[in-house]
C-alpha cells in the first residue's frame, strides 16, 4: 500500500513540475515515467491516460492550495481586504522562488492549462473552471465581509470577485511573458481598486 | 512573385487559425502544409523552422491588429476613456464570433502563446512581450490624455496601463476557461476602475 502511494505521488509530483515548467503537450508519458523512475505498466495502473493524469495533477494542486496558501490568504481571522494583500504577496513569492530556482517565471499552472487545452479537452477545461469557480468564491466571501464591515462601499461581490481572479491570472500571465516576477509585485496591489457596481434593483 | 506571396500568406493564415484554435505544440508543420495545400519544400522555403513561422504569425497578427481594431479602439478622435469601452466591446465580439463559428472561445492568441511557450522559447517570449509592451503603451497614452483632460484623477499612467492590459488578458483567459464570451462583456467594463497611484515625488 505504501509503495503504491509512493509511486502514484511520485508520478503526480513529477508530472506537475514538468507540465508547469514547460507545457502539457510538450511532456510525454515516457518522459514522466523516466523522470519519476516508474515503469510504464505501473503508470497505466494508476493513470489509464494522460488526461487522467492531468485531472489528478489539477486535483492534487487545488487540494494543496486549498489547505496551503489560499487557506492562509483567505483566513477569516484576517481583515477581508488584507487577505488580498496576502494573496498577491504569496503569488509574487511563488513566481519569484520558481524563477530563482529555474531561471523562468512559470506562471500559474491552472492558467497555463486553461489556455493550452480548453479548446481541445472539455474534461480538463471543466475541471479547471471548477477550480476557478472555487477561487472566485473566496474572493466573493472576502468582499461581502468587507462590505458588511464598511471597509468597502457596497458592490457586486460575485462579479467583482470574478474580476479580481481574472486580474490575478492576468498579472501572472504578464509576469510570465516578461519573465519578471516583479510585475506581480508592482501591479498586484491594484487588485483592490477593481469594482463592479450592483445592478439597480439587486 | 504573386504566387510566392499567396503561398506564404496561405501558410500564415492557416497556421494562425490552427495555433489559435488548438495550441502551438499541438499543430505540426505536416498538418499546416496539408491544410494550406502547400508542399513541405515550399514551406521551408518561406519558414526554415516552426519557430520562424510562429514569429511571422505573431508579426502578421500584431500588424493586422495595429491597423485594425486596436487602431480603431485607440483612435485619438475618441474621448480617451471611451477607447477602453471600444476595446472591451471588440474583445467580446471577437471571442463571441469565434465561439459562434467553432463552438469554442479561443482566447487571445498572444496570451495563449505567452503561457504555452514562454518557459521554452526565449525568442517567441520576447516577441510576444514586445507586442504586449506596445499594447500597454496605447493604454498609457489614453490614460495620460484622460488625466490631462480631467476625465480621470492623476494616476501612474504607465503602471495603470500595464494593469489594464493584464486585466484584459485575464478576463479573456477566464472566458476561455468557461467557454463563455459573456465573461468579457460582464467583467470588461471594470477595466476603467483599475488605478495605480503615482509614487510620491513623481
Amino acid at each position: 500500500m505504501k509503495v503504491e502511494t509512493d509511486t502514484r505521488s511520485r508520478i503526480l509530483v513529477t508530472a506537475r513540475e514538468l507540465f508547469h515548467g514547460r507545457s502539457y503537450a510538450d511532456v510525454g508519458i515516457k518522459e514522466i515515467c523516466e523522470s519519476a523512475k516508474v515503469q510504464k505498466g505501473s503508470f497505466y495502473h494508476f493513470f489509464p491516460s494522460k488526461q487522467d493524469l492531468a485531472m489528478a495533477v489539477i486535483d492534487d494542486m487545488a487540494e494543496e492550495w486549498a489547505h496551503g496558501f489560499v487557506a492562509e490568504a483567505f483566513d477569516r481571522n484576517l481583515p477581508p481586504m488584507e487577505r488580498l494583500d496576502y494573496l498577491i504577496d504569496a503569488a509574487y513569492y511563488w513566481q519569484k522562488a520558481a524563477k530563482d530556482l529555474e531561471g523562468r517565471v512559470p506562471g500559474c499552472l491552472f492558467g497555463n492549462l486553461a489556455l493550452e487545452v480548453s479548446t481541445r479537452d472539455e474534461v480538463i477545461r471543466a475541471k479547471i473552471n471548477a477550480v476557478f469557480r472555487k477561487a472566485s468564491e473566496s474572493f466573493r466571501e472576502a468582499l461581502s465581509e468587507a462590505v458588511e464591515l464598511g471597509a468597502v462601499a457596497p458592490l457586486d461581490a460575485e462579479l467583482t470577485g470574478e474580476a479580481m481572479l481574472a486580474y490575478l491570472e492576468g498579472i501572472i500571465l504578464l509576469a510570465k511573458s516578461r519573465n519578471d516576477p516583479d510585475v506581480v509585485r508592482l501591479l498586484g496591489p491594484a487588485i483592490k481598486t477593481i469594482r463592479i457596481e450592483m445592478k439597480p434593483g439587486n
